[in-house]
């Protein structure tokens, strides 16, 4: 049966999508293959061997567009108020945290933060669904 | 530290992707939360916790358009050729198999297939990094 293993997007500057993915959600390079024209690098941290791929292809030169299908990435987190001070502290310029109910009932507190080329990321808070 | 736990995407017939889903890849609904505009559904199956998110909009009458930035989910499978087959059987219309080399090694052997709504999905054998 198939196992879901990554999720791959494309960056304009390896380096800068590095020091985000690592600041923001502790992610280090686990393995970089490196080609003539592009780069992959594999992102991922002790908590899932889930990665994201970067590809880097050195000769782009615009930014990527964003289609209205593709979401977003989401992370979960134990302290979900905590990581938004932590983000705001870093200069990453998380959304306000936001709640969704359903029926009354809190489903999810979250705040979305985009990567260095506009892919957005929610983080929320480990609960319910989201562990 | 954050945990990478769900990928969202946004499908105009959320039947038609859930069969989709689950034929290709046995995912299941995990859970659904129905709103009056929208529902979303959770789909995972024993391999990872990982989750692909549907995001069904019941207003969205045009297809969802896919920018040059977003590349795909990926996912390993520990027969390659049985699954291609497989895929074909099902009328999944699976790309050919293809290999990728570097400095004469084998790096990776995959296939791509594109889900109802256009997202493009990489199975590999797993190998190497891809397990």
């Amino acid at each position: 049966m198939a196992k879901a293993i990554h999720t791959m997007v494309r960056v304009l500057d390896l380096d800068r999508s590095i020091d985000f993915y690592q600041r923001a959600f502790g992610l280090e390079v686990a393995e970089r293959f490196d080609f003539d024209d592009f780069v992959l690098a594999y992102l991922r941290n002790d908590q899932s061997d889930f990665e994201i791929e970067l590809t880097w292809n050195k000769d782009q030169a615009e930014p990527y567009s964003h289609g209205s299908g593709y979401g977003h990435l989401a992370v979960s987190v134990d302290d979900l108020d905590a990581e938004h001070s932590r983000f705001e502290a870093e200069g990453l310029e998380p959304n306000p945290v936001k709640e969704m109910f359903r029926d009354g009932d809190l489903l999810a507190r979250f705040f979305f933060v985009q990567d260095p080329d506009g892919y957005k990321i929610e983080v929320l808070q480990q609960r319910g669904r989201y562990l």
